[in-house]
């Protein structure tokens, strides 16, 4: 076995789960993640954890989904009890086929989605950690070779998380300690600002130790209110199957009021159309992984890359709100992505450039 | 996908597990057999049931044992709730090596499985079924080509059930009417009586609603005691992991009180001393399967062949036992196999010959 996979496996479960002997462990494991698996299921029986593995099989979910009739009822008492009593969850990622549930009717997929409600909060309730093994289908996704693909991956994973941590414990402090952000990039004609007044950043350190529920993570985000101003999303994504690019959204008191995309509008509109909240902000965040050298089409690696900032339209994440407050409420929570390495380009906090052309002011080379 | 697939699916679900619309389900796939799963899940969407499915990763579960350091504790609350919550579980067997779990030390597994047998009793309280999707590694321990082999499943999977079931019904009465059964066979010095006083005979339909729960299935089975007598098994088979053959047992009192093998004998005297029940017989099964027309090496397939008789030393099934009666209590259930198709072998209850050289009365060809 190629010895990065039980590195993985080892980060994954020392630094990322933080899973010690006795704990009762779900592992999920993709069609194409089975050798990830493996060296996780060799790391939990060092550890002494417990283990119950369920097969994410995209293909047996499509199946499925396809032969209902979409009635689908409550959350199942099997499936409830298995994550009701869970300590942690694994996701280990891994398709064989990126768009194996392609010919699944969006409303069967939404209907599955609403009666697994009260599942999904089970799981969410857990120490869970979602991952991803490199497949080829991944590669082919990011138009990479396997190998190159590979290489990708693992660089955005094994990184040192504690020194990162540290680093990006700097920015964290920065707005939290802020009332007002504010991103500048001229070559687009981007100009936004946003309050970040009483609430909390997130490290997000690829641990649960952290509220941080990704690995490869490596970034900072906090839930911003009252946006104004113009923004432009220079970096494509998928968004609902759709191929999206050259997002311009313009907001007047915290909403958007206008917005266009050069590629795939429509999926946007739709987006946007969801409800009240999904034309607010959710979530800034701020990508702080260097491993993450280039965009993959996969918003796991993406949104993390160094030099990027996304925000998000729709709901935002309870870590971020005061106790007891609400926050941007939304069925949706769909990230958009700038650049922030461009010439001109600019991050500041309470008037103080805190990031310029894509260098954090406590980066070599960064320019006050 | 091979339209067999399909159809064995649906004999699963229909004919064996029987599972109506809104049961919770767990579904075990190992790692050969995701066409077969893919065809369950589909199966199962059409009939409107929950599932949670499960990844029997053969190679997952030796590197966990391997790594663990052997103190396994009790049964986890989460697999626990998870089965205890399930009404029905389909083990859909299907390995890519049949001997992946070959280097985990024998007491590691013994110790994991006394400290599973709460989940095991959750899971044997289901409506559970097991069955078995043709691979290659099951090809190449039957030492048949991989079309070869599938043909031999699928011939002994989907089989008029019903009407098998009614054959075999016949022999059920006979059993459970009698009061002693008498095995002989001229060539090998077979001659073997034994109670069936009391006892009840499971028409063993690979159907749950037969008590039976295994798919294919196809034998009569009963729990018999007072063994007296000697009886020769010529068909090979593999006890924990070692090839036997060629097994004589000499019976005193309902005990084993003489045995040899021609090969591997030291296998047979193991299990012979695992405890006090593990010499005397806990099962006489006869098989009824005509689908099943050669051994195998798995004894799935091998017990059910139409010609055979199979007994069992150690563990007595309940559903054959009368209400409160224990039967033989034993850690162990391991079958012995032999072939009564020869000239001179009969099979007679209460004196009356029920099958001769491996045709039963009812059959055509039957010499009374």
């Amino acid at each position: 076995m190629d010895p990065r996979v039980r590195e993985h496996a080892d980060v994954l479960v020392d630094w990322s789960a933080r899973i010690e002997a006795g704990d009762d462990v779900v592992v999920s494991v993709g069609e194409g993640a089975h050798d990830l698996g493996v060296a996780v299921a060799a790391k939990l029986g060092e550890v002494g954890a417990n283990t119950v593995t369920t097969y994410a099989s995209e293909e047996m979910g499509r199946a499925y989904l396809r032969a209902h009739d979409g009635d689908f009822g409550e959350s199942p008492a099997h499936e409830l009890a298995l994550y009701e009593n869970a300590d942690s969850v694994l996701f280990l990622g891994g398709s064989r086929n990126t768009t194996a549930t392609a010919d699944v009717p969006a409303e069967t997929r939404q209907a599955a989605a609403r009666s697994s409600e009260a599942v999904r909060e089970a799981r969410m309730a857990t120490d869970w950690v979602s991952t991803l093994h490199p497949t080829r289908a991944h590669a082919q996704q990011a138009g990479m070779a396997f190998e190159e693909y590979q290489e990708f991956v693992y660089d955005a994973v094994l990184r040192d998380w504690e020194s990162l941590a540290d680093e990006m414990q700097e920015l964290k402090e920065a707005l939290d300690d802020g009332s007002e952000v504010r991103l500048v990039k001229e070559s687009d004609d981007t100009d936004l600002t946003m309050s970040v007044e009483n609430r909390t950043a997130v490290n997000s350190a690829a641990s649960v130790a952290y509220d941080s529920h990704n690995l490869p993570s490596g970034e900072v985000f906090t839930a911003p209110e009252d946006t104004e101003g113009e923004v432009f999303f220079d970096v494509p994504m998928t968004i609902q199957s759709t191929r999206v690019q050259g997002v311009r959204l313009v907001f007047e008191d915290g909403e958007v009021v206008d917005h266009a995309a050069e590629t795939g509008e429509d999926a946007l509109t739709e987006v946007l159309d969801t409800d009240a909240g999904a034309r607010r902000l959710g979530e800034l965040g701020v990508g702080m992984n260097r491993g993450v050298d280039r965009f993959t089409d996969n918003i796991l690696f993406d949104e993390k890359m160094g030099g990027t900032v996304h925000l998000a339209v729709g709901r935002a994440y309870d870590a971020c709100l005061p106790e007891g407050e609400e926050g941007n409420r939304s069925a949706t929570h769909v990230d958009l992505i700038t650049d922030m390495t461009e010439e001109g380009t600019r991050m500041e906090v309470d008037g103080d450039v805190i990031q310029r052309n894509g260098l954090f002011r406590w980066e070599d080379g960064f320019e006050a």
